[in-house]
């Protein structure tokens, strides 16, 4: 049930691939030098490991519950949070004005990776405070940023994301919450929310809910949506608590997975209106929750590589000690599983898609690094761009993956693993929920369609495509062996992508039904081939390394093998894959509703 | 949460496919007459759907427990499993002569997927007990079937298998249960089995445990297994239930899935010792449990089936009714989802895998009764070596796939999907044991190398590409449309199917390790390019009833449209797949256990 945070990849993801030194010369970036980065990163390890992922287990067994409107959380959260805050892990990417570290994304990123692996239910809570610090530094008024920053970087307080209604999912445009003004700069909210991660809980002294809602006559469809703050305990000029405020919980859900994570239904207003003051300017409510769910969702995305990872360990520490069966090429007796060739397949495919979605998003964080310090704004503008075409890609992709590597760890342990008491069977019911909350695989694959490719004509993800290029380049230098192999493959498998982009460019006016039925495949295929360049980048300087005689030849060789791997088994499928979004749509569209 | 068969698809198959006509003409067989089968079919759908179906969702929610020994089944299963006894759908496959309705396999399957569809927890009572009716009929002394298939038949007792124990699970050379000769014929059996199905229940009279065990003296390994009856009570000379037996539940799993199914842990013999007789001949237990296990996993994969027909079914009423968003191609207000382009792509998902794995699954039934009762017995041994080639086939995939298929009913679902009340969420949970029970999908593959592709130099599997080259002909007379497509993802589909049997059967020896690292894979490219290929032949029906003008044209053009997208999404894939099994190897292989 332990988990060791894999700090040896972390750091090489960090170093040579997301460009921590780059990232360290940037103004604003002076603290996050490679050695700081290093201590902070293994103190975190440390904290997650023994104060966070003890939990993970228990809180599943025996989850937090509601009882007359209060949130009780799973046994041992209270003090491992309040030992969280003080500890400062709430801060690490937040203002140092406020209170935070002021470190960079890229160094925040590997420390969100291992609280959520340590235990996805508990840092969720840390995670959705993250989004409502953001959009306050984004929107919130002076005021409101000194009312409420420093408490929730601090750990004293935390925050949610109100968007969910019962009829207003995934369309938000259906939202009704409704925001009364008051004439003294307040609003009264009247409405139900549902699905409020931590919308209520015994953690922390008060619950900031950020919450989406109009004002009268305010337009239809998402024009007319602002964001409100409506806290649990309204705050005294001298910034006590004072009087509770009016929004309640009036059930929390029974749910497949995340059970130590209360999920709330909320209720503003029911006793004459729930007391919150506007962020920003009316009706750019979604502007601004969009500012905090694309971080919300990159987040997301690294929960998947978390629980990824963190099933990889399970099944690998099974896998060497389970015996049975002979080993296939002879032995005296049965020995350890791990020599099956089946199961190092599955090892294999569940370590190679877990280290290409954890090098593919690293480098994302850094290129949001990038966006916000780089002197040149040119550079600013080209890296932000990068991350915006990547968010929907590591929160899609790197979610899907973990339901599939989750399962094969269940698999791995054979009987065993659907035996709850093992413990394997809590990750493939957790990670359930990753492609459906920050918006579904289909929404992200939308967005990927949408604003990053079909806006500007295909123009960053071909700059992107042209990166590929210059590693296929690099790898070019090689004539036989695995460097070679997975060039082979990432040239296959960039020209698909290429291929698809052109495609989703051309028709996306004249055809868009067809195009819209490829979205989450082309999401899919843009994962694989942006995680297998990272692997074939990593096997780059894997091979130099050990060319030069340098550093961990173990390592090495193992990253140069699960590059490989990657192409041969995930890189191999994208020619397929396009044919499917270019051509597959026909049987795809074909049937009447009735014909269902 | 109702089900409702999909008798019409049911019917197409098993006429148009699976050929009930010539299995109709083949002595023995005479009973099952189209109209017979189809009222058979119907009454069947009506007990399904509306006595058991009921008692899928409540049965999660209030599993069984075991308490002190006993193991109170889930609410209503007791009753239920009466009433399905005494209609006779326990003997529907068994001979007339022991009560049974002595009809086909193919009339059996159809029953099997309603049954499992509509409550896989209750189905697997009436499966082990067709496992052990067939192990009695194929090993048992005249004896013990006059003693038994009567009332195992009938559904007055149930039966059990029993191999696993802790240390023996895919390996049963480790089998450590020991069986005493009394010497006046029985034995006393001493030992713990794990993982026992219905084990312990309350809703029969008896038990009928079919136990794994060695004999003094029995040589190591599989060699030595001998296949014992040990009833949980004793039965008197005048077949009157005698003594309780010296096997006794310790307790039952806390699983994953499948929670209204008990689980046991058997202890045998704790008390003296429990009393058994042999089946058959000592040391040729693993044989006769082979003969048993081929049909309980050809269950199983049905099993797949039946819980991929239920989440396709639930997921379309939910896309249906979910109003969220507009059309894509512009509507005056939301819509139902299932106009959005992606959840299309997911339906289309489900139900062509669906589809194609259940035309497989009968065509394989069909060539069972073949085997055994075509006249000819070139015949018989032609559809025996079909059926064998099929069995792990029909197993692998049709269970890999519904492990997909239910995840993405979660899926269509959103955030419902994830709320254990919606109910989609259960097939998600109990789908995951069928890759792992009655052989995990690695024990499937190694038999599909082993015995049924490296063992007769790949002669079966060139056999059925040979048949499946016919049906491209067939399709060669389409130039263009879905079938000229089909026609084009087919035969590079078996072509590539053909390139990895010929790598199998050349290097299985050489390079023993590679192959069987490519095993699953194969397995599941098999699966794809079978159940393309019986899409494939749908298609050519469909299109010759719409060009004859015969028949219901929705359904046919629902089957066109299907089995184009089953081309389009999932032989595409084909080509690549080949790849992995037959250059992927290396980086399976690379990592010494040190570096995992």
């Amino acid at each position: 049930m332990t988990y060791v945070a894999p700090l040896k990849d972390m750091l090489f993801v960090m170093n040579e691939l997301a460009g921590l030194k780059q990232i360290n010369a940037l103004p604003g970036c002076e603290d996050a030098t490679p050695e700081t980065v290093e201590a902070i990163l293994e103190e975190n390890a440390k904290f997650c490991g023994e104060v966070i992922a003890p939990l993970n287990f228990p809180g599943d067994r025996e989850p937090s519950f509601w009882h007359d409107g209060q949130v009780t959380t799973a046994k041992g959260f209270r003090e491992a949070f309040k030992a969280f805050g003080e500890a400062g892990w709430q801060g690490v990417q937040h203002p140092v004005e406020f209170g935070g570290q002021g470190l960079p994304k890229l160094v925040a990123t590997p420390c969100i990776e291992m609280l959520n692996a340590a235990n996805l239910s508990f840092a969720l809570c840390p995670l959705l405070t993250d989004g409502a610090i953001e959009a306050l530094m984004t929107a919130g008024s002076g005021e409101q940023k000194q009312t409420y920053l420093e408490n929730l970087i601090s750990g004293k307080w935390t925050g949610t994301m109100n968007l969910t209604e019962p009829q207003a999912g995934s369309d938000l445009s259906l939202v009704r919450t409704r925001a009364v003004p008051q004439g003294d700069g307040t609003f009264k909210l009247f409405g139900t929310k549902i699905y409020i991660t931590y919308g209520e809980h015994d953690m922390a002294e008060n619950i900031v809910h950020l919450v989406l809602a109009r004002t009268p006559n305010a337009p239809e469809g998402v024009k007319g949506i602002s964001l409100f703050i409506v806290p649990k305990f309204l705050i005294n000029g001298d910034g006590s608590l004072g009087e509770r405020n009016d929004v309640h919980c009036v059930s929390i859900e029974h749910k497949l997975g995340i059970k130590a994570s209360p999920t709330a239904v909320l209720q503003f207003g029911d006793h004459g209106g729930a007391i919150g003051t506007l962020v920003g300017e009316e009706n750019r409510g979604l502007e601004y929750m969009f500012i905090m769910m694309n971080a919300a969702r990159f987040a997301v995305g690294m929960q998947g590589i978390a629980v990824a990872e963190r099933a990889y360990q399970k099944a690998v520490q099974y896998a060497k000690e389970r015996v049975q069966s002979r080993d296939l090429s002879g032995s005296p007796g049965p020995v350890a599983i791990i020599h099956q060739p089946d199961v190092r397949r599955m090892l294999m495919a569940m370590r190679a898609q877990t280290e290409a979605a954890r090098a593919l998003s690293y480098v994302t964080a850094a290129a949001s690094d990038a966006a916000h310090h780089h002197p040149d704004e040119a550079a600013r503008k080209a890296n932000q761009a990068f991350y915006e075409y990547m968010v929907p890609i590591v929160k899609g992709w790197s979610t899907e993956m973990s339901i599939d590597v989750a399962s094969t760890g269940v698999q791995v342990h054979g009987g065993m693993g659907f035996i709850e008491e093992t413990g394997a069977a809590q990750y493939y019911r957790d990670a359930r929920i990753l492609t459906i909350y920050e918006g579904t695989t289909a929404i992200q694959a939308n967005d990927l369609v949408g604003r990053k490719t079909a806006r500007d004509g295909g123009a960053v993800a071909k700059g992107i495509i042209a990166q590929i290029r210059r590693t296929e380049e690099e790898l070019a230098a090689y004539s036989s062996g695995d460097l070679a192999a997975i060039r082979q493959h990432l040239s296959a498998a960039s020209k698909a992508l290429e291929q698809v982009v052109d495609f989703v460019v051309a028709n996306v006016k004249s055809d868009v039904k067809s195009v819209f039925a490829g979205s989450v495949p082309y999401l899919k295929l843009a994962g694989v081939v942006l995680g297998g360049w990272q692997m074939a980048r990593a096997a780059l300087v894997a091979r130099q390394k050990l060319d030069q005689g340098e550093g961990d030849a173990a390592f090495y060789t193992a990253k140069l093998a699960t590059a490989r791997f990657f192409a041969d088994h995930f890189l191999s499928t994208a020619p397929g894959c396009r044919a499917l979004i270019t051509e597959g749509s026909a049987g795809v569209l074909a049937l009447s509703e009735e014909q269902f």
